[in-house]
């Protein structure tokens, strides 16, 4: 295993002004996992209930995902998430939660899991990421967290921030997260926390990362028909964490050919509801998009 | 001369998070002037009042802009606007806006304008964007509007779009003019109306150039401190038309160019209230700029 992830694992029902879905695979770290998936060996820590369709578990290993730590909780129900977005598909509303089994959710890192030389701390309570963090043998770990984390246990947050290597957060978490409302001046604020690296996501506005002094500033793939983009942050993450588990290698240069690599790869899942875009697609999908993407974006 | 700009020349009253400034010079007009005048000759055409301080009319001069086209009206009062910014910059309201001279503007292009090779038609009401484009012999037209032009003189900003080459608007106005969500699926509305070349632009978060099947996305040069945004819009577009006016070459990727010294222009006019910062720095500071933003953006 190259990507271990520890995440959500989800039923959602999702509404938009071009249509609805009801209770199709999601969650963080299924998102993940099918985009890194693409790129690199991935195995999935997360939580389902005894409700969970077993025709999802085995998509996920079609794609090759090793689910040897997904959890089935006997007589259990699986989380799940209704939200609905709008015309503008950066805003979107959380109609409800259904924690469910991930209210109780403490990963458990299988022995390949825990060998695995990239980790990935999706959205979860930040002191189960410090609990991930302490059973992983990883050299390089990414981050991801949301709001409520960063406005409840602060504290938890930044023991986690100083053992990552790299925070991918959307523009509205850092600036809650640094009280900077320039970019720039957040992702700095960012890197005295702990990591070397940090991507601020910006949604169909791309993504920017800071490391040191570099500054790299990445449009996302332009899409003329965004279906749904639930995932599609998760989707970059995968895609992200996959490229550079597939090269081996961190430099900056490698991270930044990884984001484009990652918003690739979301553009796809923004394409239809779920992840049934994502897990259609193949590599060479993913590098007619990058090649068109690198066209649009050199001087 | 080789780039004429008709637009508003005003006297403006800017508040933001971080300070204010009154009566500073303004304008559509100016913003361009300055901006284009880092790479050509520009000659602007616009009405001033009695009132209009002289030192105003002394730096444009120094700029080496031609203000023959600059009328100024016995007994008249300058265009003001006031309006104030958000700690998001991108949210600004219009606190009082006084048109005076402005209302009855019937522009007159001088002999030297009228020859102008590249012509900038900034914001102003359609019927007269169109009088000037009948006095004006140029073979490259660019044209800007407004939320105001678009809901109530529909008809008359068609005709005007049937005659320019490129149209430079802002995401909201080109989302309202074509009723398309998608910036890429309104680029090419727009381009149905007649422009070749579409550019929208998008703040902070930089902007996309549309020409047939081509499309270029081009981040904003980032930005640590941003003091006052006003002007930038037109500080973008003198740039650009002013890069193309020095190249005399208008095809796509010397467009895409342009837009990028566009965007760099108009970094240095958001350092500053007024266009202080942008009548200070020579071609050798943008072009600097120019580099890092390259350098920030090359995959």
């Amino acid at each position: 295993m190259d990507v271990a992830v520890v995440g959500s694992v989800a039923l959602d029902t999702v509404e938009t002004p071009w249509g609805k879905a009801e209770e199709c695979l999601g969650g963080a770290a299924t998102y993940f996992s099918f985009a890194a998936s693409l790129y690199a060996r991935v195995g999935m820590i997360g939580v389902i209930g005894e409700d969970f369709p077993p025709e999802h578990v085995a998509l996920l290993r079609r794609r090759g995902v090793d689910v040897e730590g997904l959890e089935q909780v006997p007589g259990g129900r699986t989380f799940r998430w209704t939200g609905r977005y709008h015309r503008d598909v950066n805003q979107r509303d959380t109609l409800d939660t259904q924690l469910n089994v991930f209210e109780t959710f403490r990963p458990q890192l299988p022995e390949t899991a825990r060998k695995a030389p990239f980790l990935f701390l999706a959205n979860i309570h930040p002191a189960l990421q410090l609990d991930v963090l302490n059973q992983s043998e990883a050299s390089f770990v990414g981050l991801d967290t949301m709001d409520l984390w960063i406005r409840t246990t602060s504290d938890l947050l930044r023991s986690v921030l100083e053992r990552v290597h790299v925070l991918i957060i959307n523009d509205a978490e850092a600036r809650l997260l640094t009280g900077e409302e320039s970019l720039i001046k957040a992702a700095r604020a960012v890197c005295e926390l702990g990591p070397q690296t940090v991507i601020i996501k910006k949604g169909e506005h791309g993504c920017v990362l800071v490391q040191e002094d570099e500054i790299f500033l990445l449009p996302a793939y332009p899409l003329e028909n965004v279906v749904d983009p639930t995932g599609a942050g998760d989707s970059f993450a995968g895609g992200f964490m996959g490229f550079l588990a597939r090269k081996g290698i961190v430099d900056f240069p490698t991270l930044c050919h990884g984001a484009a690599y990652g918003t690739v790869t979301a553009s796809f899942t923004c394409e239809a509801f779920g992840p049934a875009r994502l897990v259609e697609i193949g590599i060479q999908d993913i590098e007619r998009r990058y090649q068109q993407l690198r066209a649009m974006t050199q001087l």
